[in-house]
C-alpha cells in the first residue's frame, strides 16, 4: 500500500476515460526531457521476475523518421509522418542476461530462460507488452497523447533499426499532442458481463 | 487531448513510483463493486483495432480458490491462498468474432484474424497483455494492490476453468490491500540509457 491511497478522479479521467487514440497532431513539439520522464515512470511497473524485457527507441529526427516510414503500413504513414515523436516499443531477445542484476535472489532464472527459447520469447511478448501498457498510461499522465499501432512490416523495421538481431519490434507508438477536433467517434467496449466472470 | 491535461503528481506516485508488487495481504476484503470499477476503467485502454481480447475471471470464493490453487506454482501458493481475490487474466481465442461490433469501420478485420491463427494468437498475447497493464494500473488507481504472477501450470488451469478451450489464461494476478510491513526491498530497474535510444 502506497502512502497515497488512490489516484484522483481527475487523473483516472485523464488516463482512462477521456484519453483517446490520436491520429492527428497539433503543431507542438514534445520536450525531450518528457521521453526520459515517461520511461522513468513506466519502468516501475511489474514484470515477471522483474525481467523488464521492453526497450524503447524514440524516433525524433527527420533522418530517423525517413528510415521508419517505409516499414509502416500505408494506412499508418500519414499519422506517423506527422507525429512529433515515434516510439518503437521493442524487446531485447537477450533480456534474461540482466536477470542476475534485476532479480538477484533467484540466480537460476537467467539459465532457465536461456534454455527455453520459446518460453523466453512468449514471456518477452507478455511482459514487454505489459510495459507498453505502462508506457502509454505514463505518457498520458504527463500530458501527452498516444497513437499505438501494430500495422507495420516487422522484418523490414527490424532489419533497418536492429540489424544485429538482438532487439525486435513489438509495436509502434506515435507521441504528441493530439488534435481534439480530428477525433473520430469512440468505438464501443465489451461490457463487464461480456468480458468478466465472477466465481 | 483530454480536458484534464495531466495526472496529478500524487496519482503518478500511487500508480508508478510508490506502488509495489505485494505477496502478503491485510485482512481486509475487496468490495465486489471494485472489480467492476477496475474493468470499467481498464476497458478504455487502446488495443489493436479495438480488438480487446482480454477476459478476466475473478476468483472470490473458497470453492473457486480450491480449483485454482492446484495449478499455481509452489512458490505462489501461499500468496494466492491468502489474497482476497485472484484474477485469471485470460484471452478469448475467438476475440475477433467481436470485431464487426468493436471496429465497425473495417469489416474485413474479423476474417483477416480468423484466417491467420498464428498472427491472431500473437496479437491476442500482445493486446491482452496491454490490457493486463491497464488493469494493474486501474486497480492501483482505485486503492488496491496487485501481485501479478506467471508461475502456474497453464494447461492444468485451462482444463479446470476453460474446459471448452475458448478462453486461455495469460497470467494471474492477486488483488487486495498489501501489508506494507511485509514488503521486500525493491529490485532495481534498467536506466534510461540502458533501455532506451533516442534517434
Amino acid at each position: 500500500m502506497a502512502d497515497v491511497a488512490f489516484a484522483s478522479e481527475e487523473s483516472l479521467e485523464r488516463l482512462f476515460r477521456q484519453a483517446r487514440t490520436h491520429s492527428a497532431w497539433l503543431d507542438r513539439p514534445v520536450a525531450p526531457e518528457l521521453l526520459r520522464q515517461i520511461y522513468d515512470l513506466a519502468k516501475w511497473g511489474p514484470t515477471s521476475a522483474n525481467s523488464s524485457p521492453a526497450r524503447f527507441v524514440f524516433v525524433t529526427t527527420p533522418e530517423a523518421k525517413a528510415r521508419l516510414l517505409p516499414a509502416v503500413a500505408p494506412g499508418n504513414v500519414e499519422k506517423t509522418r506527422t507525429a512529433p515523436v515515434n516510439v518503437i516499443v521493442a524487446w531485447d531477445t537477450l533480456y534474461y542476461d540482466e536477470l542476475p542484476r534485476l532479480f538477484p535472489h533467484a540466480p537460476g532464472m537467467r539459465d532457465f530462460f536461456a534454455g527455453n527459447p520459446e518460453m523466453a520469447r512468449e514471456a518477452a511478448l507478455r511482459n514487454g507488452s505489459l510495459q507498453g501498457g505502462y508506457f502509454i498510461l505514463a505518457a498520458r499522465g504527463l500530458g501527452l497523447d498516444c497513437g499505438p499501432m501494430s500495422g507495420f512490416d516487422a522484418a523490414k523495421l527490424n532489419a533497418e533499426f536492429f540489424p544485429d538481431g538482438r532487439w525486435k519490434a513489438n509495436f509502434l507508438l506515435n507521441l504528441g499532442y493530439g488534435d481534439p477536433d480530428k477525433l473520430m467517434p469512440r468505438n464501443p467496449r465489451l461490457d463487464f458481463d461480456e468480458a468478466c466472470r465472477v466465481l
